[in-house]
Parts: structure tokens; sequence; C-alpha cells
């Protein structure tokens, strides 16, 4: 058997994974992010943990085909990041700081959501297929595209940025990263709660939500109990994600669309919201793309690093 | 020296070319396409005719890497063609039967649109570059993408339709597609013309374009004669296109987009027009991104087809 390591590395802790190369998860464990004096202890932790690891299994070297790294910044095709929001890196050539630090053991390197793309692809909703998107609702809204079994990575590592795809021009209020109009700002958790409490100030109709304190969770719950207004709420959100991904699909013509992050917690309910305005506006090549909600949770970052290595 | 020959099919005519696998283009011809019969005579003839230039050259099978063939279709990434609306062919392998027909010599099929992306990536407007856009501007408005030197093809051939990314919902004229609201009906020619019409109808402002037989070269001649109704138009025009620009490059990150077909030969006057509501719209990863006019004209296809082998 051979082995490969998964490694997702997070604002507080490293989730590391080992697996073989037929994609079985055979341990994972987390160690602290030490973001601490530019963050240059991360790398060494890691490497270290993977050695400790390989010695507690009684794996050879000869048999690891090689270290992921998945990272929550863009990461260009040389594995190199240019800084960091959370991690206290700046400038920083990962892959090939790691492979020394594993003593040339194979090392590749992508961005979290690229990344996490992959695994969904490998071992989770995209199983079997080759063309895959990932749209991650979270606080954010993030994405990762596969083409051909491979990450579409870009020019310095920004492809895939699907939250901020311009879905409404005339969009007033601004998006974290400085335009309008922006999918993340109706889509993400906060970008439902947005619209939820556009909605309520609309007019007085009669909602369970009324007094509440508005989340995406709220909504959603309204919407499984039958609330209109709930059901409105959910309408718009899925407008805006359903014809994005019309565009992104003339685009990219995927396979199959992954609904991943904490937003997909409210389950099958968000799916036909995204899918009936996606057909009304897909070219008829994409007419069979589907929708389905991402399995792998929290390891779908170790898995889409794992198999980085497998090319 | 190491050749490969590219091969661009079209309606009438296929053009064919030898090339160095350094980039030289070394010979160039055409055959007429013969589409009746179901085009069955169609990969005969493009197999007769290399074997017979092979011969005239005197190049050993053993010094050809291989034939690459661009084809005016979707093709999947099996070189499987499902239907064409000009050749005559249904369900087609191509490559496997081109194949067959060179004596086993390697090829590699491609749609027309994506080869042109990969002959201006390998020796024209995108040289050396590995994330490239082309954007056709003929009849219809076509779209190449490559990523990392290699075709988005997706997963059914249909990848990089950016003529039906939709930038106007509330337009009423259907798109030949069945869809409302596709770039291709205001950047395309026939869109240019379109726009023109639309807008010499709302007044009577004065403009040399009244009573001229309207197209996108009539347009394009009188902004740069300064003429203050075609700017608008041009204005409208490139605000389509720009902005669907700054939404496929949020999604594919290009080093850089390039502009081709019968439009661009209005030359660098289009440029500013496309790239201002592009730089306003742009994501800030994108904002180094170029625009560039395509180069290769007709031979980017032949380009294109010859760079498949190379990988």
């Amino acid at each position: 058997m051979k082995y490969c390591f998964g490694v997702d590395i997070g604002g507080t802790t490293v989730k590391m994974g080992l697996f073989s190369t037929e994609g079985e998860l055979l341990d994972k464990w987390e160690i602290p992010t030490r973001t601490e004096n530019e963050g240059n202890a991360i790398l060494p932790d890691i490497a270290s943990s993977i050695l400790k690891k390989m010695e507690e299994k009684g794996v050879a070297v000869s048999d690891i085909e090689g270290t992921g790294v998945g990272i929550p910044a863009p990461v260009d095709a040389a594995g190199v990041v240019q800084s960091t929001a959370n991690l206290g890196w700046g400038y920083k050539e990962v892959k090939s700081e790691l492979q020394e630090l594993l003593g040339g053991m194979k090392v590749e390197a992508g961005n979290d959501a690229n990344v996490a793309a992959m695994g969904e692809m490998w071992l989770g909703a995209g199983k079997g297929e080759k063309n895959v998107v990932m749209v991650t609702l979270g606080t954010g809204v993030g994405g990762g595209i596969v083409i051909d079994g491979h990450m579409l990575v870009g020019e310095n590592g920004a492809g895939g940025e699907i939250g901020h795809m311009c879905v409404n021009p005339g969009e007033m209020e601004l998006c974290g990263c400085g335009l309008h109009g922006c999918l993340e700002q109706y889509a993400s958790a906060t970008g439902i709660t947005r619209l939820a409490v556009r909605r309520l100030a609309e007019n007085g109709d009669e909602t369970v939500l009324r007094g509440k304190k508005l989340n995406a969770k709220v909504v959603f719950d309204a919407v499984k109990d039958g609330d209109a207004v709930a059901v409105q709420i959910a309408e718009t959100f899925g407008r805006y994600l359903g014809e994005a991904m019309a565009t992104l699909a003339v685009i990219v013509n995927p396979a199959v669309i992954v609904i991943g992050g904490g937003v997909s917690k409210a389950g099958d309910v968000l799916i036909p919201y995204i899918e009936k305005p996606f057909r009304q506006r897909a070219f008829f090549a994409d007419k069979n793309t589907r929708f389905a909600l991402a399995v792998l949770g929290n390891d779908a970052g170790i898995c889409g690093a794992a198999r980085l290595i497998l090319g």
C-alpha cells in the first residue's frame, strides 16, 4: 500500500490526515497553528508531526507518495503565497520550504477553497467526476473549480473567486473586496442575514422571523416550517446564486456543482431554490449539470490536499 | 528537428500547417471540405494530404510528434464530437478515427475556438503566457480559455462558451441559443449592428451613421472620425464586453484576454472601450490582466491545433 498526507492549515488549528493512495482515510489529527513570529513555526511543526506519524505507524519514506497542503490564501502554480490574512505569513515558498523540511518528499500546495473542491471530487459529492465546482457558503462565499481533475489556479492563484462575481451592479453597500453587488453579499451566511433584514423592513407581513435574531439557520428553519416570508428570502438567495452558477457553467461546463459551508447545513431544502433559477438561465449544454450538497464537511480540506499528490 | 501538423477544419476549406515543434510554421496549404455523404471523406482527405506532405518534404514518421485538429463543434476530452452544424458529421470519434487513418500517429482534437486560444498562447498575442482567454468577435461571439497551458474543455466540450454569458436579463429579443441577453447579442458583429440600429432609433441626433448600411466596420470607422453617436455605441458594446470579462476574470484569473475575430480588425481603437469598464468592475486580483488584439488571424487555428500535440 502507498500513502499520502493531507494537511489543511487554518488560523487556529492545522488538520492533518494520513491516506492510502486508494482514498482511505487511515488516521486524522490536529496540531495548533502557531501564528506568532510571522508564523515561522507552522511548517516545521507540520513536518515534525508528519515524521512522527510515519514513525508511529511504521511507514517508510519509500511508501509515501507525498504531502499536500491547503492554505487560506491565494497560492500560485509554484506553491508560493504572497501574503496571508490569518497565518502571519507574508511571502512564503510553501511548497519548496516544506519539501526541504521533509527531506525532499514531494509536496504540493493550493488554496483551501480549491483544495476542498478537489476533496469533494475525490471522496465526496463529486466522486467519479473530473469537472467539479464547489461553492462554500460560510461567512463569505468561497469557490473551488476542478477542471479535468486539476485545480483551476489562475495567473496569481485567484482562480475560482466566485464569491466576487458581480450579480447586482445596483447594490449600494460595499462588499469587503471594495466592489458592489458581489455574490458573497447575498449568498453567504451574512448575506442571507442581510436579505432577511431587508425583507422584514420592506413591510409588516406576519412571519415567525420577526423579533428573532436573524441568521441563515433561523431563515431556513422557517422555510422548513413553510413561513411565506422566509420562502421569499430563500428565493432571493437562490436566484442570485442559481443565476451566478448558470454564468459560471457557461464558462466552466461542470458535471456537478457542490454546495458546502455552514449554510449548506440547512440540507436538501436549499437545492431547489438554487436549481430552479439555474435551469431557467442555463445554456443548453449545461442542462445536465447536477447540484449536490457537500458530504465531507471539515475533512474536505485534508482529503483534497492529499489528492493534490496524485496529480 | 521534430515536426507536428495543425489542421483547422472549416465548413468550406480545411486549413493545414506543418510546424517545427519549436513553433516555426514551415508550410501551409488548404484542401476543400467535402461535407457530402455525412462528411465521410473529410478525415481520409486530411490523412492523405498529411501523408503526401510528409513524402513531399521527406519527413519520416519518427520525426512527427503528431497531428492536432480544430473542429467547429464541441469536442470532449476523448476527442469525440456529438454533432456538427457545418461538416455533415453526427457522432464522430475524430481523434481515434484520424489516428487509425494516420497509421497510429498521435492525434489530438479540440473545439476550434479553444484551439485558436491555444494558437494565440503559443505563437500570438498570448506568447509566453499560460493563462489566456480568447474572445472571437465574429458573426457570433466565440470563446476559448487556456488554463495553465491546457484548454478548458469542460464536461461535454462546452467550456468557454462565453458568448452566452447573460449580460442583460431584461433583453426582449431572443439569442440564437434560446436565452435572452447573451453577450453575443451585443458584442458580435451582428450585435454591434443591433446596438447601432437601436441607438439611431432613440432620437434624431446628427451622426455620419444615419442613412448608411450599418455594420461593425462602419461604426468603428465613425468612432475613429470622432462621431459622438458612434462613440456612444462603442461605449455600450465595450461596457457589455468589459463587464463580462471582469466576471470571467474572477473565475479564470487570466494573464491576458485576447480579442480576435472580424470585429477586432477595427484595431487598437477597440481596446479602451473594453478595458475601462473591465477595470471598474474587476476584482483586485485581476487588476493586472492585460488586453491584446489577436495577431495570428486565420492562422490561429492551425497554430493552436499543432500546439495540442505538445501537451
